[in-house]
């Protein structure tokens, strides 16, 4: 799928029913933001880590051997000290696995199934779907499908499509493999349920956002204290509103010694407040399409 | 319009006709700045909103689902956060938004009218002016204009340039629809008369700056604390000099929960002060012209 | 000149004359670093203001009228401060000013010789020398010290070449108008010699640094808080080591009301230690050659 | 070598044998992590400093003045400050230096090796090894290794590749010429064996990490409070972990006087610590052979 060019084909020349088309093919529709969270608690809390290890170079078409290794980093160091915090805490996380991760670390996602995490779909080579035709992107989602389902011994539930470059055909490709949610868009802080040119589609929507992702803030800017006060704000945020604090992390970032300890704090943080309820995102769709 | 090519024509090679003339074309003339604020504050306040929503994603030709998400989040959860605050402190703002926009979210935007907001003119699409035509500039302001003015129900009488993209030809255009004010340049902290090719225009800048906008700090640099230090040292420094403080913002990237309390703190910090006087940019307009 | 192309010509195919060659052309001789400053003083304190103004626009050959109008500002609202700082604690500084802004504000450059301030030399209209033909940097040169001498009515005796891009020609064209120093070098903390070719030119560099200078702040991260902060350990090391503390800045930059208090709060901190010599850059150069 | 166009081969269409061979290429074996430092220390710390100097600008294939005087800076103002802080705390560290720096500055690399330190190979001018062919990069290595046991007078043991950027065959090199470590890839926080196509090749790797090293911090952020803070916590890491603090540093970036301070305040933190052993690279690696 080709490019847009915009100098070719400017936004103002174009006609209502065009710019109209394009906000109504994926949309946000109903609020799924429950009344109250499991059990009564105030707040639900979804940790979630996106483990691209090594395909986060290979996914560039990248073999060398430098970044290769900071993302075996993931696998090697990170993965380890994430699940003993985990562990430690007792709270079950969910971790978004593409394919070619799965084949390189079978052992890994057979463990985080065993200490109850959820396994799911995080694309075949960490590919960017916005760029390929329909075809491509149904065969990777099934490949991928069926490599999660067979090494972690459960078929996966939920997708996080890779980089959130979610494409016009992500949705459709979504309901054939009839999976409970998705996890990469952004319209709003609570779940909702996704609309397809103006339909609903029964997929619940598990919105992120760059401003509780690890990655923006330790790839550019590198600054651990200013990152703590913002996902404590936004962990305020869901507590004033009685909602959801979804947060995306990577092993191969948040794993570091520097930074293990940043999420350690916010767990404590979190844990002194009464009423939280840690969830994994299969959990949270579930009650929220049953209570939402 | 194509872009001067600065190799081909290096600006050390102008003769001094042409950089003047660059320099006069579009220029700050007298200053608007009155001995004294409306019933005697000493500082002004004028927040401001540019509502870009889903322009932000296809003012660029792009009709990616994820970023056109991000668009929605601004309607969908963040202007009713920044409407909920700003009733709480009973301050009236004005809204900058493009055409399309109203388009999609004609309720938005009677909404705001009633609520006593200003609705004003953001461009057609959130276009970039300076890359177009004279005749197709005029084009998109006329029909932006009547958008407005039908779904606001009343006529807008200022604009604010889409990402503050100033033509040399603009400023005839804001003279043939009549308009007030623009607040797009960034000549001076304190209101000025627009000069065109040396000439007094009659029409009221209200100058903006990077400095005093949200976007800059949080696409890039995401960090509140320092945003909020330096929102507070601008504001100091008009109250010291007796002068107005604009804020530009924008609902998809102030509206979130980690954000939307620096704009509620600085809002309390303001309103700690004696004599402050929060205007729409309408009303800052009408009395500096008046008493500038 | 055209570029060099590092691909075609890649550096570890250069023979040891070209690299030592290229080495040699422009580097840091003898230490000008005096036993001690004037009157016994302990460290010396050099502020510098790069008046870019409309300039920083021009020189990259736009004309848009919004990144002129942040030019303008420069003139307009930031030199009125800075002068106004300035005076108040009693201290000289240098103004390093472009031609074509002292045809554009020749009162203001009237203005900065009738405080005490020197006027030197900033290019014609910001280009960059290291892009330009030997004839092409000397003719500019000396219509910019003709055009600086006759509006500020006293030759300039020193020169910082516009982003400091001095060229392999530069040092050739100083000689020639016989300055008496340069002010666009980075290799030490104190004043030196310039040597070309291994030879002694008698021209005094009075070095800068990026991390002395108020852009690469304010233009990307805008973190006062932090630039205050290394600028007081900058000068705390000049303290230490019986130095010079040389600082770059621009009006249409620092002159911002919550940026003119950085530096107030700066000159106040440093007004604190005994034993402080306000200088400008030429009183810098004299000193150093008599004394280094 | 010509760089992968990941348009016309994207890595979603390789098979199975073509991204696991990518992968195992070059990777993390065993660890060597020892179970107790030497002499019962409790944590290892290895100190390091990339003299880049003037290469930082040639390997670039500039010439320009204005960059090469920053990196003469190295030389002439930082090297001196580093060794004068190395001393007063009575600590060895490691020096990558490329051959041609120890060309240009030979008596620096006698001085470094009199006062204890090693110097260890860094490229022949700051090349790419990524972008070279085998024969290319096998020559450069052999002048670097041959350059720096004739000028420091002590054969290489060790080598740091420029920027990092190990290639598929530098591994094979390292091995031609007989080192004992690399410290250039980042599977992990401790050091372990190379592997080379899945077999062992007795080369120790002591990672090096973008978190652990100056030049991110100061060339993009300038933020020298975080910077502290984030590598102490690095190094409290270690502590908890009985492992290895190895820090990157450069002389033209960490030795300016605002920045030297860090560096002193770092080394205070640490000595606060019981059971620290300092130690050169060439040390660790020998001991973690022996005991790892």
């Amino acid at each position: 799928m080709a490019r847009h060019d915009s100098n070719a084909d400017p936004a103002w020349r174009w006609e209502e029913h065009r710019w109209r088309g394009a906000i109504e093919k994926i949309r946000a529709g109903r609020s799924l933001h429950p009344v109250r969270w499991k059990d009564g608690a105030r707040v639900c809390v979804a940790l979630s880590f996106d483990s691209d290890h090594e395909t986060s170079t290979l996914g560039h078409g990248s073999m060398s051997p430098g970044p290769l290794s900071q993302g075996q980093y993931g696998a090697r160091a990170a993965i380890p000290r994430i699940l003993a915090l985990l562990r430690r805490h007792d709270i079950r996380a969910s971790f978004f696995v593409p394919a070619v991760v799965a084949l390189l670390h079978p052992d890994e996602q057979r463990r985080l199934v065993d200490e109850g995490h959820e396994v799911a779909m995080h694309g075949w080579i960490h590919e960017m779907p916005g760029q390929l035709t329909e075809t491509v992107e149904r065969d990777l989602m099934r490949r991928a499908y069926e490599t999660l389902a067979k090494i972690a011994g459960r078929r996966p539930v939920g997708v996080r499509v890779p980089a959130w470059d979610f494409s016009p055909t992500t949705v459709g490709l979504i309901r054939e493999l009839g999976l409970l949610y998705d996890s990469s868009l952004m319209a709003d802080d609570e779940p909702y349920e996704l609309l397809e040119d103006g339909e609903p589609t029964g997929i619940v929507e598990l919105p992120v956002e760059w401003i509780k992702d690890d990655a923006p803030y330790f790839v550019r800017n590198r600054a651990p204290a200013t990152v703590l006060d913002i996902f404590k704000a936004e962990f305020e945020g869901a507590v004033a509103e009685g909602g959801l604090f979804l947060l995306t992390m990577h092993p191969h970032i948040i794993g570091h010694r520097s930074r293990i300890t940043l999420l350690a704090e916010l767990i404590e943080h979190i844990k002194r407040v009464d009423g939280v309820w840690f969830a994994t995102h299969e959990e949270v769709a579930r009650y929220c399409l049953a209570h939402g």
